[in-house]
């Protein structure tokens, strides 16, 4: 079989219907988020303001973070040396592991390599060792949670989302005796839609299922302390898994998970992708405590999150450009094509100096391409205005469909 | 159901079956590897030394890498940002892409957050996509290679663990037009042997087998520049994917593979694992380049290295303490059962301040229980007399049986 082939040929595939990714290659400069240097495609070297990371505040150059990844890369060196068994489970991350357990209000907590392997490891563990599980999860759950739930190879009955009244169907169909799990997220990425988890959790303890929830986007930036969605609404204590990530808004990388005693050893000790990964770097570790600690006293960069995120609203409602509504810190300008969503996002960056990567399929349902914007703490006015003047004048230039401008 | 005693009682199961693992919490000291700070159950803080540490050369103390990191640190801040592709590819990952590629003689590298999603995600998503694709896996592969391919779905047959006769027959009982992806190790992590490579190699190419060779407990510490036993035994052009660690040798964290353009391009635009995972912090990327860079040239660590576990398995074998024989740098010494291979380790530590980590089921085998110890370049004399003193001691304790006394 000529291999070099059929990887060319589906290759190929992806670049016909416009979803072959190309990486901006950046390089971000602390102390001057959201500024960044970014390598063209010809070698040269140019500036551009980031509008779509993932730190969701800037905590990647925060000097608390910075200084406690020094200080522990000095002490402690590079890796961890080991998996979390065989030598690699450093003092940090025993601390950084209470730290989070105090963050979620739980008895316990996790760490994982990404909050990918935690959601995947987790899921997969609780599926397949539960006795005759049967995972109940929203249609929209992220990637790691449906693979981690396919590995799993338990039953799963997928529910519309966000859909209460079709979740409590599906479970009044599940056999009594049979164990329930009902996977959620707060905050979804793409859409930044919120989960109504009060309402969800009413039926999981009518029906005794277990819950589990995602909030890799909302930790860090809901809630008092910054424990996600789930701690603003007062509703933490009644969720047996909070997931959560350490790649986002602390800004470092990471995942985790934080439960009962009980159910974080037994995932400990049987999920594989935990027991077979090298730890965490000490000084990663070290910093993601630090952040966390930060935030859950500091509102500022809570509050002037949120801030930015309404007046980046308001000035596309002025312009009539059209972003899906939702009550989150995400906005998803609407596009609608993946060819079209790359070639505004391109002439953004070269017109403009203003990154925002297109957002396509498999991230994305084919039809709903779109540029997914996310304001953060360190945008200023004037970046704001560059942003909404560059999307107005392509919006011109291509004739791009406006909705009904705001009054 | 009561989930909570669901998981009380698996813990109990392996409590009552030795394999409850209790994690050492330590704390390495940068510049004075191998010792470390230990905190005891009761809060103590004691000095060890690590004879466990899968950082195989000391590389997480090197003044080059420690350099690399805090410079990186302070230029672009503590994490990447997003997923390589929504803002998160770093010039440091481009960076580090070329140096692993350029390691192997290969047209490309993709990094991944650790060694088991490397392997997780590669393999699954070649099983998954290559057209009715057979997967041939040898039967000691790590547990990261067999969720990989399992999640595929692929059919997998098994081949007995390095022998070459038996893949030979295996693949001639695949239909011809089957893509077929063989997939094996270089060096075995627990019984430190080393896999057949040019003769698994000859058979492969006779059958039009794509090759997958996992050289994560190799790379660093074999070849002239640290590409591996393959690149040791001038095979690495005959294999068409290569893939490592930066946590282990490179002494930081990740993973990595490096083939053909095309096939990464392949697992980068269609892995699960790869694309849905934030990347890897800058810092960490420019930390493990260092020391990729260092050990492509330095031979004085590898020859260091050698020459500690010649002389650590010599000790051994003039004590009569049991160890597998093997061509690698991992020594094995061999209990047997899992709660006595416990006792020894405690009584190490408590005695000796000796950290050799039991190795347990599902690592091993139930039954080969044993102390698996890595000696390194920063292993004094000293140290090993320790080491091998208080080994003879406990052995003779416990009237453990010896091995016949080399000359």
């Amino acid at each position: 079989m000529d291999y070099e082939a059929v990887f060319a040929g589906q290759l190929d595939g992806l670049r016909e219907a416009g979803n072959y990714r190309v990486f901006a290659e950046i390089e971000r400069r602390a102390g001057q988020f959201p500024r960044a240097k970014r390598w063209t495609e010809e070698g040269q070297v140019e500036d551009v303001t980031v509008w779509c990371s993932n730190d969701y505040l800037g905590m990647g150059q925060h000097p608390k973070v910075l200084a406690a990844m020094h200080e522990t890369l000095d002490r402690c060196g590079a890796g961890a040396g080991g998996t979390r068994n065989i030598s690699g489970t450093n003092h940090q991350h025993v601390l950084l592991e209470a730290e989070l357990a105090d963050l979620h209000g739980k008895e316990a907590a996790l760490i994982f390599t990404s909050g990918y392997v935690s959601n995947w490891a987790a899921l997969s563990t609780l599926a397949s060792r539960l006795p005759d599980c049967v995972v109940l999860s929203d249609a929209l759950n992220h990637a790691s949670m449906i693979e981690g739930i396919r590995h799993s190879r338990a039953e799963c009955k997928r529910w519309r989302h966000n859909d209460v009244a079709h979740l409590d169907e599906l479970l009044s169909q599940v056999a009594p005796g049979r164990a329930k799990l009902v996977a959620f997220e707060s905050v979804y990425s793409m859409d930044g839609d919120i989960a109504p988890i009060a309402e969800i959790l009413d039926v999981c303890e009518k029906h005794g299922a277990l819950t589990y929830i995602d909030e890799v986007h909302a930790v860090g930036l809901y809630g008092p302390r910054g424990g996600g969605v789930a701690e603003r609404e007062g509703l933490m204590d009644r969720i047996d898994v909070i997931e959560g990530t350490l790649g986002k808004a602390f800004g470092v990388m990471g995942g985790y998970i934080t439960a009962s005693k009980n159910l974080c050893d037994f995932v400990r000790s049987f999920a594989s992708g935990f027991i077979f990964s090298t730890a965490l770097p000490p000084a990663v570790a070290a910093g993601a405590a630090a952040s966390i600690r930060h935030l859950k006293q500091s509102q500022i960069e809570r509050v002037r999150h949120q801030n930015r995120v309404a007046i980046v609203r308001q000035r596309l409602d002025a312009l009539g450009i059209p972003h899906l509504p939702n009550p989150s810190h995400i906005i998803p300008v609407m596009v609608g094509d993946a060819h079209h969503a790359k070639m505004i996002s391109d002439w953004l960056m070269a017109n403009h100096g203003i990154y925002v990567q297109p957002i396509n399929y498999p991230t994305v349902p084919m039809g709903t391409e779109r540029l997914r914007i996310t304001p953060s703490p360190v945008h200023t006015d004037g970046d704001i205005d560059r942003l909404v003047t560059a999307l107005s004048e392509i919006w011109s230039q291509c004739a791009l469909a406006r909705q009904a401008i705001a009054a």
